[in-house]
C-alpha cells in the first residue's frame, strides 16, 4: 500500500461531469489498495472570472491580502464539489482549505511561500478512510490571513503535502499525456517520456514547457518527491519525474527540445567596452519590470562592443524606447532589435558525458541552412536564437538528428 | 462617536459599480464621525449558481458540511472585492471570513448557530482606523469546519456583530426604504414606519414580510440591539426596530397588515373528538417535512367534529394524498381543501390596550361582503384567512379603517 498525493489541474474539473471523471480516478487508485489525499485547483476559468473583478476595480499592492482572500474562493469551490461527489460515490471526503490544513506561508500576498505543513488532520482523516480533498494554491499566514502561492501554486501544494505526508509518489493530472521529447503538435513523431530527471524537467520548465511550473520542480526536486505527469482524460502511465540515478541505466545524450515563440531580441551597436556598461544598460529595463532572458555580449574589437538580448515579445516596444534613451546617454551607436525571433533549447543530462552535441546541433541546423543568432549553454542545455520562420523546421530536425523519436520504452 | 454595524445584502452589492455605492455610504457614515464594522452578503446571484452547482451533484445530508465550504465562498468574495474598492477610496480596510473573526458556531452544518464572537481583530482594526469587512452567513465550529447559518444568515451575522461589539445601532441595507405598514404594490397610501418595536417585526416577518428574516429579529431583541432598515439606494432614514417603552409615547393601535398569498387549507371532517385525534392527523404530515401554519379545531357537537389547517400552497397536493390515507385509518366523513386563499394579519402592540380592534376588523371585512374562513390571535396579532381573489380588497378596506397611511411622522 502506497500514500499518493493526486493533484487535478483546472481543465480535469472545469464542470461537475469532468468532477465526476476525477472523483473516478481517485477511487480507482483507491481500490487498487492505496491511500489518496488529493489536491485541486479552480474550475475552468474561475480563476479568471475572479481576476477580471478584481481588474475591474485596479489593483494595488495595498489591496494584494484582499486579492488573496478573493481567488482563494475558487479552489475552495472545487474541494467542496468534489468532496461531495466522492461522498456520492460512497467513498467519505471532507474539504479543506489552505487555512484549515493548515498550510502556514510568509505573508507575501500573491506569492507566498510555504513555511510549514500540519499534516495531523489529513494522516486522520486517511487513518479513518476518508479521502482529504485540499485548496491547492492557497495557505494562511501566522496571523491567520489567507494567503496564494503565485503562478504553479496548485503543483506546488502539491508536492509540499507529498513531501509532509512523504508519499510514495505526487501525481500530477493534466490535459496532456506527459512530459513529451517536443511538442507534437509541431513534430508528429514527439514522444512521451517514460522519465525524466528533475534537473531535466527544470530546464524543459523554464524554457517554456507548460506541463509543470519551476517551482513544483525545485521543490519536488529539493524534497526528493517522486513526481508524476499524467493525463486526466487518458488511462496511460504519464512521465515520472525523479533522481537521475535511481535507473541505474545510462541517460540519453537527450531528453526533449523546447521553444518558445514569443521572444525579441535588442542589441545596443558601438558600446565602449568599459566597466559598468551592461548594468547602465539593463538597469533601466530591469526598472521597467521587464524580464531579460539571454545575454550575448562578444570580445571587444577597437574598444567598442554589441551587447545584445532578448526579452518577451510583448516587452519589445517598451523596452526599444528605452534603450533609444539609454543608447543617447552612453554614446552607442545605434539601437537595433528584432521581435521574429524564436529560441530553441535541447534538454538532456546525458549532454554531461558526451561531447558533440553543440556541434551536431549547429551542423544539423546549418544543413537546413538556418542562421543561429545567439547561442547560450548551461551544463545540461544549449539554447539557441533563430528567425521565427524556421523554428518548426529546425525542431523537426533536430528531433530526428538526435534519434528522439526512436522507440526505447 | 457612535459604533454602527452595516450589512449589505445581495442585491446592494451584485456588481462592482453597486459594490462602489455601498463604500461611498459607509465613507459616509465614517465622515460623519463614526466607527463602522461592515457585514455583507454575496453578490446577486452568486449563492444560486454555487447552489446550482450542489443541487447538480445532488445534496445529502452527509454532504452539509461541504455544502457549507461550498456557499461560504460566496461572501468570500464579496468581503474581498468590497475591501478593495474601499482601499482605493482612500480608506484602509479588511476583510475577514467567519472562521478569521471567529464566529464560533455549533456543527449544525447548513443551519449553524452561533455560540460566541471573537471580537478582539475588529477591536484592533476599529482602534487603527481600519474598516472591517465581515462576511455574513458563516462561522466556524470547534473543529474549525466551516458553517453555514441557514436562511436570514447575513442578518443574523450583522445583528450578532452588533451585540458582541455593544454597537449604538444595526444598520440592515436592502432593496426598500424601510418597513411599510403594508406592501406598497398592493396599497398606494401604504406608508413606510418611521418606528416599530421588535415584538411587531417578528410577526411581520413570520408572516411573510421579507425585509427581515425572524431570527435576526429575534437576536436583536433578545440582545437589544437598535436595527435600522434602510435603503441601500436612496437617502431615506428607514425604519427603526427597538424596544416598545423607549420613546414612551402612546403606541398605534396597529402598526401594519401582513399577508401571504401561497396559502392552502386543508380540513378533515366528522373527526371523533377524541384525545390524541390531532397528532394523528399531523402526525403524518410533519413526518412528511410539511410546514403547517394555522390550525384551528372547533368544539365537537354530537362527539363529531373538524380539523382544519393551512400548509404553503406547494405542498398542498403532497398533504392532500397523506390526509386521504389519514382519514381513512382514523375513520373521518371526508376530506376537502381549497388552495385559492390568502391569510391576512393585523399587527400592532397598541392592540393590546386597545379594545375592539377585532371586531373593527371582522366589521370592516363584512361591510365589503369578505367572508372569513378561519381566525387566529396572537397577544399583538390577529390573522384570518379568506379567499384570495379577495385580498386587495381587504388589504386596502382595513389599511383605511385603520388609518395606516396618516401623517403621523
Amino acid at each position: 500500500m502506497s500514500l499518493i498525493v493526486q493533484k487535478f489541474g483546472g481543465t480535469s474539473v472545469a464542470s461537475i461531469s469532468h468532477i465526476e471523471n476525477v472523483a473516478r480516478r481517485i477511487l480507482k487508485t483507491r481500490d487498487a489498495g492505496h491511500e489518496v489525499v488529493v489536491v485541486v485547483s479552480a474550475m475552468g476559468h474561475e480563476t479568471d472570472r475572479l481576476d477580471d473583478l478584481a481588474r475591474e476595480i485596479g489593483i494595488t499592492p495595498e489591496m494584494h491580502r484582499e486579492v488573496d482572500a478573493l481567488l482563494s474562493t475558487g479552489e475552495q469551490v472545487t474541494t467542496a464539489l468534489l468532496s461531495m461527489v466522492l461522498t456520492k460515490m460512497g467513498c467519505p471526503a471532507r474539504s479543506y482549505t489552505g487555512g484549515q490544513v493548515k498550510i502556514l506561508t510568509d505573508s507575501a500576498h500573491t506569492r507566498a511561500r510555504i513555511l510549514e505543513i500540519d499534516e495531523e488532520k489529513l494522516r486522520a482523516d486517511i487513518g479513518e478512510g476518508i479521502i482529504p480533498v485540499v485548496a491547492g494554491f492557497q495557505g494562511v499566514d501566522a496571523r491567520g490571513d489567507i494567503t496564494t502561492l503565485g503562478r504553479g501554486g496548485s503543483d506546488t501544494t502539491a508536492v509540499a503535502l507529498a513531501a509532509a505526508l512523504t508519499a510514495d509518489e505526487c501525481q500530477i493530472y493534466t490535459d496532456v499525456d506527459g512530459v513529451y521529447t517536443t511538442d507534437p503538435r509541431v513534430v508528429e513523431g514527439a514522444r512521451c517520456l517514460e522519465r525524466i530527471t528533475f534537473e531535466e524537467m527544470l530546464e524543459l520548465a523554464s524554457l517554456g514547457s507548460r506541463v509543470l511550473h519551476t517551482r513544483a520542480v525545485e521543490f519536488a526536486s529539493k524534497y526528493q518527491v517522486p513526481l508524476r505527469v499524467l493525463s486526466s482524460f487518458r488511462d496511460v502511465p504519464g512521465t515520472l519525474i525523479t533522481r537521475e540515478d535511481e535507473s541505474g541505466m545510462e541517460q540519453p545524450v537527450i531528453s526533449g527540445i523546447a521553444f518558445t515563440r514569443d521572444e525579441a531580441k535588442l542589441t545596443v551597436l558601438g558600446v565602449s567596452d568599459i566597466p559598468g556598461i551592461a548594468s547602465r544598460i539593463l538597469g533601466p529595463i530591469s526598472d521597467a519590470n521587464i524580464e531579460v532572458d539571454m545575454i550575448v555580449q562578444n570580445v571587444a574589437a577597437d574598444n567598442s562592443t554589441d551587447f545584445t538580448f532578448t526579452v518577451g515579445r510583448n516587452d519589445y516596444d517598451q523596452a526599444r524606447k528605452i534603450l533609444d534613451q539609454v543608447a543617447r546617454e552612453i554614446d552607442a551607436r545605434e539601437v537595433s532589435g528584432d521581435n521574429k525571433i524564436a529560441k530553441l533549447s535541447l534538454v538532456g543530462v546525458g549532454m554531461r558525458s558526451h561531447a558533440g552535441v553543440a556541434s551536431r546541433m549547429f551542423r544539423t541546423l546549418s544543413e537546413e541552412s538556418i542562421n543561429i543568432q545567439m547561442i547560450s549553454t548551461s551544463e545540461i542545455k544549449i539554447s539557441v536564437v533563430i528567425a521565427e520562420k524556421y523554428l518548426e523546421l529546425a525542431v523537426r530536425a533536430l528531433h530526428s538528428a538526435f534519434d528522439l523519436a526512436g522507440e526505447e520504452e
